[in-house]
């Protein structure tokens, strides 16, 4: 055993990210998805499967007010000093319940689609659904990547995700099966729970042939953006002290 | 007071960030860069603009081993049960000395090139070099930006970096005063100490007109995206044990 | 549903911890052991008992450079302006593989010493030894809490954990299920594995009667001591420069 | 340079800290306070340091919801599989303004006490205190450790802090300064800004003659219990979901 990586290195007048030379091939030439292909996946992606990176990216960024950046807020109050404290301190929140989510339902969707091709006939798909339903159901567990506090109609992010999926040509066994889960469990367990970003997201990442574990990864990388958006606006006009306010107002009811 | 945020929130159909519907209106088109853009900034970037951003998340990404990878993939080791932790680890390491550099030079470049005109004359940049530089001396200060443990002729991606800032329009007074600091150092303070890739980056947000504070979270997202990368290579052929190992041997030689 | 924590709160005249004023009542008596009792469990531990709580935070302090105090050294390293950073950074790494893993042996402990009592014949406890070490076999799953790289005879510290576990009347059913185990595995299914550290403290959690995760709980709280021991000697005399070092001469021999 | 830790390390056979035996010699006698001035200090307190060290973390600990136990709470609400990754999002707002506030008044204080005898006459000390307030007046620089948000009329904690310190010989030069701040800012300066927690415990750290930084990291090993406490009721009782949602409520009516 020896330490190495593959990653990349730097000698007195080059720097090497993958082999490719980061200053005169990757610089002049990259943009930040088919980087963080080339750091994570260690290969230039083709145009398609770029596309799908910055949708998972992108889709991960931010929308307001959530556990983790409500965290980075009240983290950058006490800690001013420490930007990349305040930014860990959200992605910390970005577990097995959240923007990790995405990861369980990959490795539901990659387990449960085996040998099933991505152009096998509805059935097939529907039946691999009702058994994935039964089973979660015999061993009380919940189904990741349906259902949503707010959004209890459908979330909006999902059919938009699907259809860029089908333009780029990654609607796949993955996608179809956890669409199958969404109408099987309504129409035959009675649960009418619509599929959830983090559900489209853990699709996409399983169909793009990914490692479960690089969905909670980007996810996290496009959260970073989103933190820094937060923190950026709580340095200029701060939250944390109210936030901080309300809970206690909130819990001196409570005496 | 209240509790406000300009960045985005959530209805039961939609969802919007900075007033823009992320499912119809961002999803379809943006690409990460520019969702970056969109939430920290609070804008859509022109063209230029946006290539000199992806040019600072590229940069930040990764050049292999370094402190932060280090840390990541140790953490990695005692607990895989968290992605997260193992990237929240490897970012609470840039901070001042490595990545936050990159904030603390743009910082220094806005406050000492306030009042020259970017097609200003040369001579004006060598003179607030000079007394820049004689101001960092009797406070016994150092100027962060300049000079590199291993790149110690000249740090490869710096002259990368400038080509793409001139041909983008973002070659301004921040990244001149820089170029006049390294050159006038050398001449007339005795001290040749090249340029690095948190000076060039710390130019570039300055001549971009970010907050500082930006270049560092800029940073912390590219960087991110290299931890991953780390993770993923520690999950499937671990470093970290043999790390471990070789400190501990090159500790036992000092008993 | 309704925000409220029984763990403190602050009037204008007052700060209450568990229902005692912290200001009359609590500084002028407690000793750290005691508040954490209070803090974590809600009560003032007898003498015997606080001993033990004593015992668990003092031995997971420290023994010099593992994963997560070069972790906080390297995290020191890059971002001396956040000492909190450098612990966060240390403890991210004390999850299921090292320190946590005293909160899995406690939960593994708790369930298979169901309906034993503390003082039941040694047979019953050999006999539940056998079912566990042959479940575990034939699921495939390793036993934690049994062997150790470095201390390949037995780890130093399960004696003296052993012995003050007795003499404080907190040798129970869990300390023997795994004292049975380490035995039988030896005899039985000819492996050789002596109880670690990790093993020894989750058996005295299980016997405390905790909830297995306050194991963890209080490894953290004594791993801090220990990481801030680290960060401050690195503040004087750094190690983090010389072990970068060392990990890149590594690793450009696999050039 | 080498690699070297004067804190500790292990052999096939044993485990040493600071030099003792951790088996034999640490583990059957310490208790926590102890350990943490063996491993932080390097050196066995004598009971009255000891005393101060104790109130020192007891102190630390905990009071409800502050922006740290809250922030961990949401932490742990995303992220149920890493404890201590939530009880590290809480330290990481262990910072300049809260808790590493302790740090600042203990330089504050070392800076200006230099020279007076701890049992100079008082007017040496409102001199000092004279000259520090028209110095940070003049600099506009912020006094820390003294006003509160809630403890307007003066922060319990104080006087019991003080009385203890008298009790155990370590009313000293750091203390007198403080109070005599306290005084002439109100009788000459107009500002009746009562002494708060962390002056209380700067001013301890002073008199102790710990570098002030160790007064930010003990803060952070108090802290730390009281987090897990937190956590745990967490896990029992979740404040979480409802916290998120009374910002998002409060959040709403800005539209």
């Amino acid at each position: 055993m020896s330490i190495h990586t593959d990653i990349g290195y730097a000698t007195v007048h080059d720097i090497f990210v993958r082999g490719r030379n980061l200053s005169t091939d990757i610089i002049p030439n990259a943009d930040f998805a088919e980087m963080a292909c080339l750091c994570i996946l260690g290969r230039t992606p083709e145009p398609n499967f770029k596309r799908m990176i910055n949708l998972l990216l992108v889709t991960s960024c931010d929308h307001g007010f959530t556990p983790s950046s409500i965290s980075s807020r009240l983290t950058f109050l006490g800690a001013p000093e420490s930007l990349q404290g305040a930014v860990a301190a959200g992605l910390l929140g970005a577990g097995d319940r959240y923007l990790g989510a995405t990861q369980n339902v990959a490795e539901m969707l990659v387990t449960w689609s085996k040998g099933i091709a991505a152009d096998a006939p509805q059935a097939q798909f529907d039946g691999r659904a009702r058994e994935l339903l039964q089973a979660y159901r015999s061993d009380k567990k919940r189904i990741q990547g349906v259902g949503h506090p707010i959004h209890v109609e459908g979330d909006p992010r999902v059919p938009a995700l699907r259809a860029i999926s089908k333009e780029n040509g990654y609607y796949r066994a993955c996608w179809r099966l956890l669409d199958a889960v969404e109408k099987i469990q309504a129409q035959e367990f009675g649960r009418k729970l619509p599929i959830n970003g983090a559900g489209a997201m853990g699709a996409i990442a399983a169909d793009l042939g990914l490692d479960p574990r690089i969905a909670r990864g980007l996810a996290l990388v496009g959260r970073t953006a989103g933190l820094v958006g937060h923190i950026m606006e709580e340095a200029v006009r701060p939250n944390g002290p109210e936030i901080w306010d309300v809970v206690l107002k909130e819990e001196a009811k409570a005496h």
